[in-house]
């Protein structure tokens, strides 16, 4: 990928040497962040508000191949996926750490393209990069990000405030990150076995950016609050839709009914699921990596919700006696079961 | 180390089902701890009062080797690295979140060793694990901790404030953690050629403990607090006292004079240096991982600083133009060179 002559060796560069380079364009944007990379810690002031924090960790072989991830997607997406924990509170995003871990015969060009990503990321959902740290890895690439964010108490959203009756709504389209997976290692397998054979992703743009670009649904949280509907319980789906209602459903001691027929699916998540024999309801149910929001409102906001394009009722919360089921298009029900990505099994 | 009945799979577990087994204990003991594990985002409130956050990476074969390092001593240093960061803003460490990257040949009470070390350090300085990430690693083992802290704006103290004539300060002594190291280094090596020869590490408690299990100066912040001196600049040393000293002078567009005399070294990092044919010196220059507070206090603070055992004054700034020299117990001077660790040049 990258030319000889293009390569700056990173041992020259050294640690310091290399965070001067790589944060010398760094302007904090937002009010609350007072002191960012430089020195022992970053300085925030939330001014009374409540601070939300949280934190994910991706790793090489795990999270992401390096076959057919750019590393410029490859950074964007590090921020997405945290910045989608903090607007599943219901929260504003405000500022992240990137933790990296890299191998020294990285060229810095390769890390710069790591950090172009990161830094589009933040610039277009106003996010300050506040910190972090840059260390040599024997073991493939790490990433870890922490993202920090702020909110009135009254605003929060946490996952244990569904009720029954409440309808169950999730953002865009779901299983579109999934089939995208499955697609792209396809085309490395083919690759593999041919390097003459170019990658073959024609008319799949949609799911394959699903896949190596996800945005965080920020204008979901915004589109809630213009509308003055606050969701009673809401989380991110990160892990498939199956996964992310049972946490609702647990940590709200409530049952529910999920509608096969009310999943919103992509026309080409639908055919590309198809075409891999897979069942595009599956696809959505257990994929995962979506980053929609999944959240439940109360009948009465029913109104303000129905005619929103990009929002679609799902199903609704019942009493916790009823379990938590899928009625699918036939009109049977079954028990609703995770069987969502499981980061341990993935491994060897 | 672990015997096959005592193995409980990973794999077996999951993820949800290992991240509820580690977290089910927690006890949030700060007042800014509104919610910690178990939503998408833990919730703070710092009540008008600024924010401290830092966050740091350690990888396996880079930052530590399990060869000598007991994983209980590892989550216990993990986090104490993390709060010192806090400590070196004078502020007040009061959570962490921390994600793991661990292969999933582990067995569950590797991991629950790591955990205990995590939640020894933050019980005894009054931390909350407040979440985190766990995940499956293909490149050993990976932790990624993000420290959280707090402080009135008046009391936060930068590495930029140093100015002309200030005393500079260090707390407890330099070297010990690094010489701690060169012996572990050598007993592994022993260990490999002959494993029927069991590591010498008598009489060396001191300097292995530096190296293993460091101390964040929490106490010394305390200490600086009670007899009402605010550093005009401080930092952690992390990577040696000259590459911290140095941050400082630059930060402060500022020099400085540092005596060697005054440089405070335990006799048994001077021996243990020797031993290894190495200058003490040197060991505490450009050693590091020492975790004490290097600072600096107007001349005005001398009394009250003076006869405090814990506390070497071991320098002065300068103006700029003076440099940044080495005083050497001959009377020579020298400039100060950083010489130390460099994450990128350890690696292969």
């Amino acid at each position: 990928m990258f030319e000889n002559q293009d390569r700056t060796n990173l041992e020259e560069l050294g640690e310091f040497g290399l965070i001067g380079h790589l944060t010398k364009n760094i302007k904090l944007t937002n009010e609350s962040s007072k002191k960012g990379v430089g020195d022992d810690a970053a300085v925030l002031d939330f001014a009374g508000k409540k601070v939300l924090v949280s934190t994910d960790m991706l790793l090489e072989g795990i999270h992401f191949d390096l076959a057919y991830t750019p590393l410029k997607h490859l950074g964007y997406k590090a921020i997405q996926v945290n910045l989608s924990d903090i607007y599943a509170m219901n929260g504003i995003a405000s500022q992240v750490t990137v933790s990296i871990g890299m191998s020294s015969k990285f060229p810095l060009e390769a890390i710069e393209e790591l950090y172009q990503g990161i830094y589009i990321a933040c610039e277009k959902y106003n996010v300050d990069l506040i910190g972090g740290d840059t260390t040599s890895s024997k073991q493939g690439l790490v990433i870890s990000v922490t993202s920090i964010g702020y909110a009135d108490e009254a605003d929060i959203v946490y996952r244990n405030g569904a009720e029954e009756g409440d309808l169950i709504c999730v953002s865009g389209d779901l299983g579109g990150a999934y089939t995208g997976l499955q697609l792209l290692e396809r085309e490395k397998l083919i690759y593999l076995e041919n390097p003459n054979i170019q990658p073959d992703l024609e008319g799949k743009d949609y799911i394959v950016e699903r896949q190596l670009k996800p945005e965080a649904r920020r204008d979901v949280v915004e589109l809630l609050k213009s509308i003055e509907v606050k969701p009673t319980a809401m989380i991110d789906v990160s892990d498939g839709l199956a996964s992310e209602l049972l946490h609702i459903c647990k940590q709200s001691n409530k049952g529910c009914n999920l509608y096969e027929e009310k999943i919103p699916l992509d026309p080409m998540t639908f055919e590309t699921a198809r075409e891999f024999n897979l069942d595009p309801t599956i696809c959505a149910l257990s994929g995962g990596e979506d980053y929609e929001l999944l959240f439940t409102v109360k009948q009465a906001d029913y109104d303000k919700i129905k005619f929103k394009m990009d929002i679609s009722i799902i199903g609704y919360i019942t009493e916790p006696s009823a379990g938590c089921n899928l009625i699918t298009k036939s009109g049977t029900v079954h028990e609703l079961k995770a069987q969502g990505w499981n980061a341990f099994k993935k491994a060897e």
